[in-house]
Parts: C-alpha cells; structure tokens; sequence
C-alpha cells in the first residue's frame, strides 16, 4: 500500500513532460531503445526528445547527450530502455539530475521470485526518498495522445488512427490486455486521452491515476481494467468523488470466475479479493463494472453528461422484424426495459406510418424502410421524444441513402438536439453493412452510432445503471456516529468465541438478542427457566462447539421443569461425548423466539477491503440459492437499506401470500450496529455471524452468534486493544 | 399446421432444380423481375433460366419465352416475380403445366389482414390439391450454393464470398434476419449450403425444410431461426432422428423476453409460445439452442463429429496473463469448466517452458511468445492431449510469424491431428490483430480459428452441451405404456374441480393421496375422523373455492371430537360467507400428513406443444426464485429424471444439512402418471395442480389437488369423451 500519497499534482511532469530523456537509447532500428525514439518522434511529442547515448551524436536525426548530467536543461520525464541491472545506477543518476519522473519496462521484479521482490522494494524506497514517480516496472509504459507523449516501445499503439472521440483516461494493470483494449478503442472511434499501464505498481498505482484524472478536466469519463486494487480505502474516496463530479468510473474487474480470480492472483501478484466482495464495492460507490473491453468503448460513446437517460425505458425501431425481436431479448436480459407504448404515442405513430408497419416496440418499421422509404425512420421520432415514459431511443439500422446534406437528416437531428434523451443507432454487428453514411454527422450532432459487434445493449444498460445510481447518490455519505461501550475485553482471547460471549458482545453494540442464562447444574437451568419464562431453549455454551446440532446439544420449546433437567443432563453428556477436550462453560438457558422470518447477518474482515457486513434470508436460502449480497463497512444507513433490495428474498422481507411486511428498520438497525462493531474493532475480530436474526412485524432478535476473533500475538497486544 | 406431409422428396425439385422459369421477367435493370435473373447469372446456376416475358425475346442474354406452356421441356422451379395480383393466375398457370415448387416473394397475405389470411388459404389449398410444393409468400426466397441457386431477389447475399465452410443448412423465419446471418456466416468463412427464407409458410414450413437437410447427404449441420413452430411434434421426430444421425440442430429461437415475445407474435403471425416451454423442449430433443447468429457461426465451425469433447474441462493458453483471466472469466459465465491442471501434465509442460512462464490454467506464456519465443505456443500442446481429463485446447492467440511452412507448425498439426480433443485458435476481437496468419492451413488441418469478436466461448459451451447430450442420449425413446382406468366420467363438467374430486382423478391415475372423506354434516365428520385416525385435516370441498386458505376454510393438525365438530361449522359458515352462491359438497376430511418436503407438480395444455409437465420446490421457491422446470409430455422415465435434475432445489431433495434424501423415485412416478393422465385426457384437462406432493424418504403423498378441465361444446362431447 502507499502509505503515504504525494498528491496528483505530482505526476503532472510524467504524463505531461516538456522534455523527454531516453536512457538507452540506440541505432538499432529492431531494439526497444530506438522504437521508443521513434514512436516519439511519429507520435509527433510536443515537447523535446533527449536520447542518452555515450558516444552516438544523433539518432534518428535527434541530438544525443552522452549522460542525463550532460543535458544543460531540466529532464520531465526519463524512459528506461535499460537491461534489469542497468536500472538502479541509472535511478541513481535520475536522483543526481533532480528528475521527477520515469517509466521503466523491464521486467524481472516482484512478478519473478525473492530476489526481485527485494529489488524492487528498495528501488521503490529510493525512489520515493528523491521523489520520483515512477510507472512500472514490467509495464507496457504510458501514452497522452494530447501531446504525442507515446511512451511505449509497442508499436502497435501507432497502428490505428488518433481521431476518434476524446475524453477518455484508461488505466490498466495487464499491458498487452491494455494495449488491445487501447486499439480496439480507436478502431470503433474512441481515442483515449491517456493510456497508462501500470506494471507491478512498485511507486505509482491504479488508484494514483484514477485521483490524476478526477482533478484533469480534460478526462470526462476514467476507464481501466483491474486485476486488484492495493488501496481500496483511496479508491473509495476518489469514486466519491467522482460521482460528485459525474465523472464516471467505468472498469473491467477480471477474475469473477475461479480460474480467473486464481490467475489474476498469480499474474501480477495482486491480491485479486474475493470477486463478488469487488462487485459489492463498485455498486456501493457508483464505480461502473465494464464485462469487457467492449463496455468501456459503447459507455465511452454514450455518455453525455446532459442526456444521461432517466431510467431504463428503451424503444427499440427496426426495419427487420426478427432482429427487433432478437434485440428486445437482448435488452431484458441486461435489465432493460422494452415497455410497450402509451396508447397516445402510438396512436401519433401511427399517423406517420403505413398501415403495414407495426407500432408495438420494436416499432417494425419493415423491410420498405431500408430500401424504398428511407423517410420512415424519421416518422417515430418526434412523438417518443415528446413521451416522458421513454428514456432511450435506438435504432438498429438506419437511412442509408441520407446523407449529411439530406433535409430529412437535418430534421431528425433537429428533433434530437431538442431531446435530452439518449438517442443512438446500434448497427448489425457486420462488416461495414447497415452501418449509416451519415455516421459522422450524426455523432457531431450527438447522436451515437455504435456497431453491434460491441454489444451496445450492455453498453446502455450500465449507462442506465450510472444514471440511477447518480440520481439517487449520497453526495455526501456519512456514516452514523454512536459510541458503544468498550467491548476489547469481552473478545477475550479465545479463537471462536462461545454463543454467550459472542452475545454478550452485540448486546453491547444495542443489538436485541434473547434473554439466557448459563447454567451449570440442572437446578440452576431450572431456576433460570423459571425467570426467563416457559418456553425455553437449552444450548450447549462452549468456544469448542460451534456446530451445536451437530453435537446433538441443544433442544428446542422446552415447556416444563421436567423437560428442563433431564435435557440438561443429556445436552452436558453430549457434549462431553461429542469433544471430549472441550470446554463447557455449561447450558445456555434462553427464551423460546416465535416464529419470524430468519435472516442471516454476517460480516468478515476482507484482506483487501476489511470490514464487509453480509446479509441473506435464513437456511435453504443462502445454501441453495446463494442469495446474500455484500456492503463494504463502514455502512450509511442507505447503504443498509440497498443492501436489502438487492436480495431476491426482499420480496419475502416486504410480505408474500397476504403475510405482512416484516420490520426491515429492525434488520437496518442491526446492520449498522455490526457494521459500527466490526469497524471499531477491525484488528481484532475476523468474522461475526447472527444466524438466525429472527424478524417480527415490529423488532428482530439474533435467536444465535458466532464471533472469532484474532488470536493476538502477545498479551500486550490484548491489553493495548 | 400441415395435417398431411409431402415427404422431404418433394422439396427435391425446389432446393435442386434443374429448370427455373422467373414468371415476371423484365428488362428494366432495378425491377425484381430482372435482378433475380441477374442473380442466378452471377451465381451461375448450373441448370436452366427461362425467362417468361410476353414479347422479349432475351433477356440478360438469355432467352425468353411467352409462357411457361411455351417452353417445350419440363419447369422444375418457378421463381414468382410478379405482383400480388397476379399471384392466383400465375399459380394456375403453372398446375397446367404440371410444375412442381415454387417460390413467392409478394407480401399483401396472412401477415396483412383478413383478406390476406383468406387468399393465402385458398392459395394454399389449391397448391396442395395440385402437388406444387411452394416457399413464401412473404419471403426472401432460396439460396442453394452447391448448384448456384441464388432464388432471391435481394442482391446482398452476392456481395459476399462463397469459399467458406460447406456442410450447414439453415432455414429462417424472418427474411431480413436471415439475409444478414448468412452474410455474416459468409464473412467468417462459412458459407451456408442452403439458405431459405419461409416467409408466411403457406405450404413449406421450417420442419420441412429441416426434415429435408436431416436427409440430405451434404448437410452435417442443420440451422436456422425459429419464431414458432407450426409443427412441434413433427419438429420431436425430426430432432430425435437428428440425435441418432449425429447431425446437431442449432436454432436461434427469439422471443425469450416479455417484449420480444410480444413482437414475435405480431410478426409473421406465429403462434411464439411461452419461451420457457420451448427451451424445455430443445433441452429435451437435443436441439442446441443459439443464442444469436453467431453461435450458429462457431458451432458450425467447432463441430466436428469426430472430435466432440468429452465434457467441459477446458484449458486456456495465452500470451496475455490479463486476456487469460477475461477468457476464463467468459468460460465459467458460459458454464465451461477451467480446470486446475494435473501435477503430472504441470510437470510436463513445465519442462518446456521458462521459468517466467505461469503453468496454471489459464497457460499464461508471456508476451515473450507473442514478440520472439514464438515456439513456446507449441511448449503445452502434447502434454494437454495426453491429459484425459482436458477436453478442449483453446489458444487466445498464436504465432503470428509461422506460416503454412513452418516446421513448428507442422508439428502442432501433426499433434492435434492425432488428438480427438477440439484444439482451436479464439482471436482478440480486434481487426486483423492477432488472427494467426497460417490461420488457413491450421483450418484445413482441423484446428479452428475463430475471430473473438464472435464470442467463441459460448459457442464451445454449446458444443459441449450438445455433447454431453449425445453421449447420454436416449437414442429410442419410449414412453412407457401403463393402462388406467377411464376417468373420463369424473372430469365432469366444472370448469375447475373440487379438491375431491381431482383427488379422485388422481388416485385414478394411481398417484397417492391423502386419505379422505366429504362430510356433510359434523357427526359424519367426526366419524370419518376417527376412522382416518387424528390427527386430521378439514377443508371446504367446493369446485368454487378453490383458494381455500383465503377463504379461511381449511384447518390443520386438528387433534380431537370436538375440534372437528366446531372447525367443521367455522368452515362451512366461512365458506359460505366468502363467497354465498358457491356450491359446497361439505367438508373433506383427510389425514394429517407427517413434514417432508413439499414439492409443486404441475402440468398444462400449451397452445404450441400440448400437455407439458412442471415441477418445483414447494412455496416461496417457486414465488421467489422461479425454480421450476418443464418437459413436454409424454415424459420418459429419463425425462423425469432429468426434470428434477434440471432444479436448483434439487440439492435439497438429495439431501442437506445432514438430511437424508428422498424419494426421487417417488416424485419420478408422480411425474409420468400425470404426463400420462394428460396425454390420455389432452382434449379435456386444461390444467393441474399437485400443490404440495409430500415427500418423504419413502413415498411421496399428493396433499392438495387442483384440476381445470375444458368446458364442453356440447353435451355430445361428454358422452362422446
């Protein structure tokens, strides 16, 4: 982690250098060290080019210096194209020049054993000492196409045009995944701004970049993949404040699959997290989760910070029935809403429409669209822009005669430029078949134009769901503040704590739990009972037991004092039966919960976020359905709430079959006080479980609790808590 | 539907003619009359053109005859480019003659309105009383390129190449949808052997047509998109003989959303269905399901029925750590399996390998192989093909630099040709990028290539399901024949049946219910009780109340005489004030059945397909999570294994949490006596409900019942049954 940041204004000379040192520079056409020359000087880098070369005077027609110290001026930025034991004499003679900043390539370091790990701490420490940034090593490199900065020795990046649409910053922990991300960007008219590959993160990272484009008002929308982010606390800052600024934040997270989270682990020795614990993190604070490489390029081409679409009502107009069809499947199945018309629009459809057409959505316009009555595409639009139930208008093909001088053009862009609606065309993912001539004007006039092949539908399904989470964003969330009572000493020093403690430690943190008593003998579970009031559950108390079914301790709806002390009996012998070794604190004497609906509070300390607080419905629920979801602590009291209406079993929480809602401020209120206790105490508990919270119509209760805590190192460690 | 079949035969002189006559021939270059002579030209049909033009003597160099009686030979094939009046003339004409296929193009007819569905039936009565087998109308028309057919008017399926692929057939519903798959299939280098179109399916249907490709010697792959099937059991017989062929049956079915089903429906007029009941039908007969287009494009070129895979074990090899994540990610999404690698095939590989290289699946082989080490794409192949646990070798990308006559390609052939493993190459979806430039040789030689902009992983999970299909495939089907006694009589004439009643159907059918008996006074019911034995259950019997519990008329566990007597008034009085004019039989009086787990069997009449059976977990299951599988009757005793197979839940019915299993068989002979009892009674049971059936580790018990039976016409249809 970087413990300490030395602000984005910092790396200002690295992506936006007036002067460039090349170390290693060569006159061999085939090394990398006069490929970076040369990509400079055919990206047309506005600033100067220094190639270092002891005895050469020119390269490339560009005047070389013998060493960084024989360059009169002050150096940017210096480009490593040195071998690995080159690196650290020539980060020393940066240190000597005063340099600010430098890319280093080359690879041999924390991804390849002992040995470059040590390597590359110390480097790091140096050059953190002398304040130098640096990206790498074992990347890719960076490039600013707003300066011709293409600091990169892949000449690929110079292979597809610098035309397409800018505003993009795009960061990636995988190079060569990166550089196809970064050409099949510019291929479909997206040039990013920035490309930055950031290697095995040894000074600057992912999250150093992301805060450098939040404060660059050139960037409008920061795009990356990540593998795993080493400051997730950062991150979470940044996206904050990106949603404050409606800069989205669009990434590709890999590793969802178990293959994949296994490899992203051994790629760049991230550690890549538990992926849905990512997922929960990025729906938490608005960051939007690109499938592919193809989301990041159709929510590029999407995005209008003034047309974002006020939820996910789409129409889709065609000229081919079946691909309507095939397109509406596509829509709901990423969670777009293909609503059917208001009897009014329709009926001003209509109007405009032959009578063979149909004005269901898909609006069908037929075949006679793309050949002989290019004018029907113009027919539908007005009226939809007028409907306030539609947020999205797309077309899958459009006038292919118009072009950018077509009257018809002109009115249909009339009408759009008058709609604060996303209005697009996503073309059949063939080659150079329905895509519009007037493709260009029609982006010029806002108007996207996206070919299939990208799956823009997914696409605009994540627009969709930015624009949602924006609308209805904490702008500035804040986490309750209540103090409980210390409970350090309650963690005690035990490994799993036993059901008691683990209660006796929520009740301190004001979350409701049954009445009980620990007895020892059959005579006080009895006195207790009597107390607590009939009926009553005995359960074995133990650290050593967790699984208590299992070890056939406990019993249920007890109603009698008879029943009380022979079930004590057999509950103790049971238990010395089951773990002969363990020890009992005795029998758990508790008050019997009605029956309620039971969910399942959980939280666990992430290596990579900490806290997490999970929550599900009780039982079968979670084992089969696997239906929780996660909230990265500290919770808002938003966040608790969502957290409930991305259950599938919420719908059981608000009442089914004529059963009342249950009282879902209740579970709130637990949700926040677990999260408030495993954040005051993150370095001493691992994982807390209420299973079950008993819900009623009024109130809920933790019917049972499991807590393990870390076992300290030393007894001052307890102690210092 | 088509009540009498032709036989595939008859199709011959339509798909392969030797003649065609184009009714409508024109000399004006842009009219249809002319094009479509135009494009038999280009497409150099290997037969004769006869075009039929009242005065011309030649057209297009060809030359023209007055009439189709005036030409002197026999017309296989007449091509129909004339307008929608001219239609019925024409279609006289040609049964003079003694013509045998056609094809109509002309809209205006079953998609247009009363007058169109009225023409298009005596149109296509007269064609079938006249032998003259007909595609369209409201159709694109035929593409048949092992003969030059190109039997359309629609002049982009020449602008792409015919040198792709041979061996897939496909037939579409929608004509425009159509045109562009074949296109896209052409520009991915495969080139569909048959393409038509069926438009309104006046006579020819999309079972014909696969019926003729199941026969036909040059089609190893038949395809297609499906809006509805007129014929699903004809489609049955079809998809079974298609099984014991080995000639896979890929369809793009649309209409899986609620919208897309809507337009489906409006669209060419078919019958959509309810999607699920169609996914439960491909499952069922082993027809794979396309997602889009280009799933047909990639099974087409994965299939290889000497190679299909074993299973779902797949390895990926990579020069991208970053891409490799992403693809495995892709792969588990699609249901794919990403295997860790044996330690043995570890080993193996990993002597061929540097060290930097990373041997855990994905195989990450480093840019080093992409740039110089380009022999290390050959380093894992032989151990991956000795490993039996590995079904599938996908590369992400190869090397570039080898081509046809490279020895280290030579070698990787050599091993893959001795492999009965699917070994492919799936390219960045990026133009030109890294398809491998021996990518022509590799596919001579068996080896895919497939460009990743086309999604090849979910065409592979296809493949492997298809797979797994024919390797447990029952390739002869039977229904077992158990005889039952007529329940005919107790169907009644209610529109829904009381409890009773269907209970008594039920037992009929020798599925287990509760004991039972109606009461109609309290007494009666106390003595039916002590003869069913406590503790018992009372339900309002009444064919017009089929909720009971809304009506609070059903009371549980009751343990004593008078419990009974006072329930037994609640009830009545209950039901008679819930609703006063429903006819009440009394109170049924059954046992209490004993916990088990409650499971939902349900069965109805499908407008498409006929009876289909469902089955579910009992409860929220079904209300939350939609759980719930279908198979269309008759059901096979491994169909009904397979049903349950097919639930999420069914982990709960093989036991959890320490719980014994239940009865499966049970559930299993529930499920093919109510496929039974619907197949026999299809014409008079609408729908039936087993809510719960209670199963237990032995035995399973029907614990309500509901029945809906058609109302009939007359009273001759009861007595007639």
């Amino acid at each position: 982690m970087s413990e300490k940041s030395l602000g984005y204004e910092s790396l200002i000379p690295l992506l936006k250098p007036k002067t460039i040192a090349v170390l290693g520079a060569s006159e061999n056409k085939y090394k990398i060290g006069h490929l970076q020359i040369q990509a400079l000087i055919d990206g047309k880098f506005q600033g100067e080019i220094i190639p270092i070369h002891q005895r050469a005077t020119e390269i490339a027609g560009i005047k070389c210096y013998p060493s960084l110290q024989a360059y009169p001026g002050e150096i940017d930025l210096v480009i490593f194209c040195v071998s690995f034991d080159q690196i650290r004499p020539c980060l020393e003679d940066c240190a000597v020049k005063g340099i600010k900043s430098a890319i280093i390539f080359a690879s041999g370091f924390s991804e390849a054993g002992e040995y470059g790990q040590q390597l590359q701490q110390e480097l790091g420490d140096f050059a953190r000492a002398n304040g130098i940034r640096i990206v790498g090593p074992n990347c890719v490199g960076i490039v600013n196409t707003t300066n011709g900065l293409i600091g990169t020795f892949s000449p690929s990046i110079l292979t597809v045009p610098m035309t397409g649409k800018r505003g993009v910053g795009y960061v990636s922990q995988s190079g060569a995944f990166g550089v196809l991300t970064y050409m099949a960007a510019a291929q479909n008219d997206i040039t990013f701004n920035y490309f930055v590959s950031t290697g095995n993160e040894m000074d600057t990272t992912m999250e150093d970049f992301v805060e450098y484009m939040l404060h660059d008002d050139d960037t409008t929308i920061i795009s990356g993949y990540l593998e795993g982010s080493k400051n997730p606390e950062k991150f979470k800052q940044l996206a904050i404040q990106a949603v404050k600024k409606k800069k989205p934040i669009v990434l590709m997270k890999t590793g969802r699959s178990n293959a994949g989270s296994r490899a992203a682990a051994s790629h760049t020795g991230s550690l890549a997290g538990i992926d849905k614990i990512y997922d929960a993190f990025f729906k938490q604070y608005g960051i939007v989760r690109a499938e592919d490489f193809d989301d990041i390029i159709t929510f590029s081409k999407l995005f209008n910070p003034d047309k974002l679409p006020k939820g996910g009502n789409t129409v889709i107009i065609t000229s081919s029935g079946g691909r309507g069809i095939n397109e509406a499947d596509r829509c709901e199945a990423y969670g777009l809403n293909v609503i059917e018309l208001s009897e009014e629009t329709k009926v001003k459809i209509k109007e405009k429409l032959p009578s063979y057409a149909s004005v269901s959505n898909p609006i069908d316009l037929t075949a006679a669209a793309s050949v002989t009555n290019q004018e029907l595409y113009l027919a539908p639009l007005q009226a939809l822009v007028d409907d306030p139930n539609v947020h999205s208008i797309i077309y899958t093909d459009f006038a292919y005669m118009w072009d950018e001088n077509s009257p018809q053009l002109q009115e249909f862009i009339e009408i759009a430029r008058n709609s604060d609606k996303p209005i697009a065309v996503f073309s059949f993912p063939l080659d150079g078949m329905t895509y519009p001539r007037a493709a260009k004007t029609l982006v010029e006039n806002g108007i996207t134009v996206i070919s299939g092949a990208l799956n823009p539908f997914r696409g605009l399904a994540k627009l969709v769901e930015y624009s949602n989470f924006i609308q209805s964003a904490d702008l500035e969330p804040q986490v309750e503040d209540i103090q409980f009572a210390d409970v350090t000493s309650l963690l005690g020093v035990n490994e799993t704590l036993s059901e008691s403690e683990a209660s006796a430690v929520l009740s301190q943190y004001g979350i409701p739990t049954t009445s009980r008593e620990i007895a020892t003998t059959a005579d006080q579970a009895v006195h207790f009972a009597k107390i607590i009031d009939y009926p009553v559950v005995l359960k074995i108390d133990s650290p050593d037991i967790p699984h208590k079914t299992e070890a056939d301790a406990i019993r249920l709806n007890l109603q009698t004092e008879e029943d009380v002390r022979s079930e004590f009996e057999t509950i103790m012998a049971n238990a010395r039966r089951y773990k002969p070794d363990a020890v009992l604190n005795g029998v758990s004497v508790q008050e019997m919960l009605a029956p309620g609906v039971e969910i399942i509070v959980g939280a666990h300390n992430d290596p990579t976020f900490g806290p997490v607080v999970m929550v599900g419905l009780g039982g079968i629920f979670v084992e089969v359905f696997k239906d929780v979801a996660f909230k990265v602590a500290p919770l808002t009291r938003k966040d608790a709430h969502d957290i409930l209406e991305e259950l599938k079993g919420n719908t059981i929480l608000n009442g089914t079959r004529g059963k009342a809602p249950v009282d879902k401020e209740a579970i709130v209120d637990v949700l926040l006080k677990v999260s408030k206790l495993m954040t005051d105490h993150k370095d001493h508990i691992l994982e807390l479980d209420i299973n079950p919270l008993v819900v009623y119509e009024e109130g809920a209760k933790a019917a049972d609790a499991m807590l393990v805590v870390k076992v300290p190192q030393t007894a001052k460690e307890i102690i210092g808590g």
